[in-house]
């Protein structure tokens, strides 16, 4: 018996990976995809790269979500959407949010990065974040998962172990730097080819709304209290995600006593994989990688992260966390090899 | 005493252009520029090349064309715009027009093409091509100039000489390659960053509006009666046209042989450039320059012709347009020197 | 019980996407994997998208051959070494080569394209040509089998159906552009990144080694005796091939009917999809697709055919061909569904 | 009369924007250019965007200095070269050295970081730093002059102000990233297309050879005593450094505020442009500007840098030094219009 997943907001990016990931898992069967502006049409028309993998078609967001009878409900609609849906969802119903709008419990911090005011705080006090690699054992009994953001993925997973060891001391800086695809499928001047091919930029400054995730989560994982500058770039690639993270430890360690601790908080996450030198997002595009480097001189440290924005940076871990929640791998349908090149 | 010059619509890349050449050509002054939605931005702030170079602003079109006092006036708009400007323009102004608006001469062509009714074939009437190359004496004494299309220059420009010399027999096909500039300024699917990056394809088969003004221009240079067969493709690079040309001649030909009819052909041109084998629009761009090169194999000939589809494409051929029109040296302000890389 | 497999030559791109491929099939065990100037070297130090992946480390060619155990042996090497393997491989041991080493029956045709002695003309003539879709039949009986030219894949599935229906007339134009991982894996002018990446040219002209593979076969699949003519472009992506082909057919065809005549043609071909007006090469990179569609105006018939250079031109129809040899499904470990963006 | 010019190294990319620009330099004519594995060939055969534009032929670098009757010698050869060179070259004769070998006047830093001995310190002591909007004095009177790194150029340029006025306190934290012309016109590696164009990556972590040229220039420039982190990365574009600084500033500073001490610092240098928001190597690619923007938060504040790494971090400085070597306008030559796109 597999499991019957829909998904809402299917023709975006989120929604393109999520089918690309969820069409071939073995243990999965799509019952519905929606995309009201596509609604009708085939999958495979809007996501060429499925024609001839699946029959599917776009449907609208249907009234009753009971009736689906689904197991587990992917949201991978705009910002703001999901604040509307969830509440609707039948209680026996998990359900994966890959937008933004349950991952903080800070109410005014929600508002005030999202611009919206929040209607659903109730539903969100049951949504567990979605980190899996620092959440995993709270991810398996969710019912609500809240799929962390691309540039917090990153940045989490290159600080959390020396978060909750307390290694570090004084503020940290986080140069973080995405690709297009980010922008989401909707083109747009900063998007628009002619321009980016040759373009990079800083965008944001001190308010991209990842910032209070990203600090949520790091005093949830250890004792943080450090001061956090976090500035977002774009990149001229289609996918990918950087983060360079400088820190200060509060005594001077070599790169091998570092790599050492990564190498234990990760001993069980198979999609972090510590590397020599700098990683490259060459090296994890399309998959579900993090892959993760250092460099160190006495008590400065730098930490390289790099994924892929659109799988372990949303749709890939959101795979992830399914398996989790119904026990099984959580590696399964996420072995992908990435190319080269 | 400068040129007091006008452009209308200079928000696009046509008119970035026309304002790149002409900011630093020395017998010209910039007197107005247009575009409805930014009226009143500085020029610098949309095309942020040129911040601190102008301090010029946007207009709107004026009423009154008399009292600006242009001595000659660009129309970078966009298609159909210009059917109505140009029968206000007062008759002692010379025109420049980078549109698709007055290159054809068949009313039926332009309006199967461009989809549109034409309401002004009177002033077509008394319009100049503007394929400076092949159309230089008409030019210099013209009021009026349509200037030619991106993928008609480097077609024109590729199969001049053989059609001049009655050197073919049997149908030509045009395989034309243009960069995402060619899309124009606004954002659309197709010039999506995440999607073009990695993209390549055709579109418009067989019905590209440039069709006729090919056809048209090839019966005005020799004696055309060939079958032609044009088809456009989209490059996933911000500048560049690259037409690859393949014909038959009437009888086998060396490259020597096909090279000393293109010299002779391009004697007084500086800005067609023979090449060795073929040429690469990487050594175009930003530039005025035409590249040519040649394969042949007894009586098949293959011509290469790659220029900037917004510079010889566009923009500056308007200006060595103008240049001819007002008695300067054709190659005045287009002395560019591309870059490597 | 898997087959056990080998590769020689894996530090290449045909060799990286053997190993993506066969990593993961699941009927496959990989038993060695040789590159000499990396012998001893983790796999994964090399391919950094399978760190973590595979514990395989590359090894020196054996010498003898016979103690491998091997069941299927992949020969992913520069033109001509696999001359010299060839002869000293046991006969028990099926051969799928990759190189263009044995797919001319033609000796004269081979020295004069690859510019060296062919030393093995008795064992090609054991060699099954590789175009899965049009040599099905003698590809499951092969003990060899030489994996046919990126080009030539994107050419011939292009044009079989219509050669074999005798649909043709006169000379056929064939307008092709690859990628830069058709260069191969190592650094070289044409590939140097500051210039590939705004750049687009012809090159080897007339000449292309795919010329007399593609005739060879195209004279296998029906009656042909049309004149080809073949130009070969560089894209600056990495991935992807793109044919268009300029045919006329001996009557007017409607595009349906070119159409009907394709699904019949390949109604059993997973990997063939048509589809409405052109492909694009972002569609079908990664994955084992050959994307076509037509556009045709009376006699005139252009087919657009698009493929990963390095699957279906390479090691994806190498893979699809030993499912055959060993009697799975065709389609085995290459349900591959590329992704958007 | 004007200025005779010689450049040794004319091939790589440094040498080619030499080329581009004092071709169309109104005051100079360029006397001799060398290239010793090019010798004999044409200029426009290496930088085919030069051909047509000038007849000049690669020599060999010539035994006899004096014999040149040159009045200023641009040396854009590989590191370590101008060692050999300077000691040779006339007292009268004006030095512009790009390569690093004579910007640090500390021995064993150049030692360290170069990993070369250092043969001609008593040369190095005539050396002007060629930073021209912080040294502009020096070099007017300078005989020999070496030109920044272009790292150090988008640093130095976005540090100068503040250190100058003795805003900082605290480490300064320097992610900076480059395009792949920065590698040089060499095939290598981390420049193949295949590779580079879905890539980003770090490299040289705390150890890139511009740190300690920075470092000195900052002590010149004011009192410097914080830790300098600097961390550069590769980017997947041609041309291009962007760096983002994060400093902190002794008391909580409005951007404002940070906006009129640059106003201020830089009213006399053209060349620096200060933007709203962030800059975009995309707005200065291929000219000599160098796009400065802000972003303050209390006492955390980062300043943007953009230049074109070949013109304002190379080439283009190098003939602004020249310009003020020899009285002219330092814009001499260098009112580059970059492009839109």
């Amino acid at each position: 018996m597999k499991l019957r997943v829909g998904i809402f907001g299917g023709s975006g990016y989120g929604g393109a990976e999520l089918l690309r990931l969820l069409l071939l898992h073995s243990a999965v069967e799509i019952a519905l995809v929606t995309a009201n502006e596509h609604a009708g049409k085939a999958v495979s028309e809007v996501h060429r790269n499925l024609y001839g993998l699946t029959e599917l078609r776009f449907t609208r967001v249907p009234e009753d979500l009971e009736a689906l009878e689904l197991d587990c409900l992917f949201l991978a609609l705009p910002h703001g959407q999901a604040l509307e849906v969830v509440p609707r969802v039948p209680a026996g119903l998990k359900v994966i949010d890959l937008s933004g709008d349950f991952r903080l419990s800070d109410q005014g911090a929600f508002e005030r990065h999202y611009g919206r005011e929040h209607t659903a705080m109730q539903e969100q006090a049951e949504f567990v974040y979605g980190l899996t690699e620092t959440n995993r054992e709270a991810i398996k009994g969710a019912r609500r998962v809240a799929n962390p953001g691309c540039f917090a993925t990153a940045t989490l997973l290159g600080l959390a172990p020396l978060v909750a060891n307390n290694f570090l001391s004084g503020r940290v800086v986080v140069d973080a730097k995405t690709g297009s695809s980010g922008s989401g499928a909707k083109p747009a001047a900063n998007t628009h080819h002619p321009q980016r091919m040759n373009s990079f930029y800083a965008y944001k400054p001190f308010t991209h709304q990842h910032v209070p995730e990203i600090e949520q989560e790091l005093r949830s994982v250890g004792d943080w209290t450090s001061e956090l500058v976090f500035m977002t770039h774009s990149l001229p690639v289609a996918r990918g995600i950087f983060a360079t993270i400088y820190a200060e430890t509060r005594d001077a360690r070599s790169e091998s006593q570092i790599r050492a601790l990564y190498q234990d908080y990760y001993q069980d996450s198979f999609f972090v994989r510590l590397v020599k030198g700098s990683p490259d997002i060459n090296w994890v595009k399309t998959t579900n990688f993090c892959d993760i480097g250092f460099a160190a001189r006495e008590r400065q440290l730098v930490i390289f992260s790099a994924i892929d924005n659109l799988v372990k940076g949303a749709a890939g871990q959101a795979v992830q966390n399914m398996n989790l929640m119904f026990g099984f791998d959580e590696k399964m349908g996420l072995i992908l090899t990435g190319s080269n090149p």
